[in-house]
């Protein structure tokens, strides 16, 4: 049988650790379902293109970025096609959106993902701008040409989320769902309760790599809002885009509110939540004080969780404990799995 | 095509609110199928024993066992077959095995098993005696026939752990799993904490339902060590009985040694462990003070946890709070729900 043939758009550090987790893990896909992954394109608009349908040297591509911070010249296939093009003329199954989240309106990754469709390719995105903006109109496009559309990392990485609920909470209806899915709110929190400054904070974040160029996407919660948009579009059906979110941040918060809550014994969280009232979907992204005896309250650092309430199974929490950028790559892993297993093989 | 045809051993709590949850999404079902679930056998000890191959009236059954604590003396089909004539004689395509648990043998539930295999039929058991006692054996008997063998239930309910590892972690090696398995206990350690007398707590305890006839099971640790038992054969491959756990109850926890705990900030909590060191699995269920702090401190009353630790998705922890018997009855729908969609259809 045919390898299944991936093109990644993006290669940043889960784009990397995704690939090195495919050679890692390669004889044992090859084992299990008798044909490999192989990745026939990487589209990038820093590192270079490479287009090689015989399959790039992910070993050599890895190295070399991160080496020189580039593909290498003397890369087979390294060329100057746009993303856009690689999409349109690259052989491959299947895409995996890594490009970098544009939050305010989830492109170019959602007209990227629409011109795969468009050529009937499979689509994997990591990226939660799509699920948040478009996630109607792109399960619809996937579902009219019978093509999978996985995005399992979009919200607390691997940690089966979607696949949770469609695989083993068959039948139940979710009402409602909550948590903590921007964790490094959980790190700028505990360390103004240290006593340090916000800036201090920030500029600290930064260089751990914890925080992101413009900090205000974790501290506005607009990161919180694109990921509780995106859980509340596919497992209930909402229809929503993060615009329709009552979002309000932590950039207020001060340490005298962070003492004032410790003095009644709570401790503050950026809380998400999304339920189901009269047929209509309501979400919030907001500071909450929470018990220090909650559940919540022993959420840290960079740990997160989600609670689904459902009709039939109860309330469930799922927890991501101290991810590293391998659980994001395992997310996509997981995706290509299930492309394995379910994509029809085109016989070679 | 066929409905498929259920026999059900045991009918106490789980299995009348198992039959209620079918009665309420039967045409749910038959809407996503083509085709339904009825019950064909129900065989019990005290309530009497039914057999109709047309399907058993589960709202009269129910009813009936409400009002009178057993099946009516009008019931079609009601009749004086053991458990073992209704495993060999009824026409059905699955066994629910409900039976109580016999914690020290699993017996007689891993014969009813067997002798359903023998006939070449799927099983799901809700009872976890047999997978900690004989999950080798059994899983090998099933896998021999091609016969699906599900046992969601037996740890935490309808909580998925045995399919979030199947269906949403794959390739994942599991290598360590821990949590708060037995939530009896949870709540005779608060209810301690709270100044009450260990006997009182019990008679208490067994009066709202939390505690069964033999308190020994929750308190000496035999249940959570039957349940880890479960997680390590099935997860890890572990080929142990509850007889290799290091298993310590909470029956000499004393007032005294609650209030030492928490002057240090810390709790008491009935925490079960496995973990593979050396290619060898060591089994652990002992009381182990945490931190007041620590999530597991937040797992209380009749909320459960379980963390799983693995290669490529690190430390994932599932909760389930504070469930009613339908989370039971879930776990029992769940499995009838993969019979369905995975066992062949054999055609009217």
């Amino acid at each position: 049988m045919n390898d299944l043939k991936l093109a990644l758009l993006g290669f940043g550090n889960a784009g990397q650790a995704f690939a090195k987790m495919l050679c890692e893990k390669q004889a044992e896909i090859r084992q299990v379902y008798g044909r490999g992954v192989i990745v026939t394109a990487i589209a990038t608009h820093s590192k270079g293109t490479i287009v090689d349908a015989a399959g790039i040297d992910l070993v050599k591509a890895c190295k070399d970025v991160t080496e020189t911070g580039k593909f290498a010249a003397d890369t087979r296939g390294l060329c100057g096609l746009t993303t856009f093009a690689v999409i349109e003329q690259a052989d491959y199954d299947a895409i995996c959106e890594l490009t970098p989240l544009e939050i305010f309106t989830g492109q170019p990754a959602i007209d990227h993902i629409k011109a795969a469709f468009g050529r009937g390719k499979h689509v994997i995105s990591a990226n939660k701008g799509p699920i948040a903006w478009a996630y109607d109109e792109l399960s619809a496009a996937a579902a009219a040409k019978d093509l999978l559309f996985f995005y399992e990392t979009t919200v607390m990485d691997g940690t089966p989320i979607f696949n949770l609920v469609e695989h083993t909470l068959k039948f139940c209806k979710i009402t409602e769902v909550s948590g903590i899915l921007n964790s490094t709110t959980n790190y700028i929190l505990e360390e103004l309760a240290a006593g340090k400054e916000y800036d201090t904070v920030i500029e600290a974040g930064k260089k751990l790599g914890f925080i992101e160029a413009n900090p205000a996407m974790d501290i506005e919660g607009y990161d919180a809002a694109a990921k509780v948009t995106a859980l509340l579009n596919v497992l209930m059906k909402a229809g929503i885009t993060p615009d329709d979110v009552d979002r309000t941040g932590i950039e207020n918060i001060t340490l005298e509110d962070i003492q004032a809550a410790a003095a009644k014994g709570k401790v503050i969280k950026l809380l998400c939540k999304g339920r189901l009232t009269d047929g209509k979907v309501e979400a919030s992204v907001k500071p909450v004080e929470v018990d220090q005896s909650d559940m919540l309250a022993s959420v840290d650092s960079t740990t997160s969780i989600v609670s689904i309430t459902t009709d039939l199974m109860g309330k469930l929490s799922v927890i991501e404990h101290a991810p590293e950028i391998e659980q994001t790559a395992y997310g996509i892993f997981g995706d290509v799995i299930r492309i394995m297993e379910l994509a029809p093989t085109s016989e070679s």
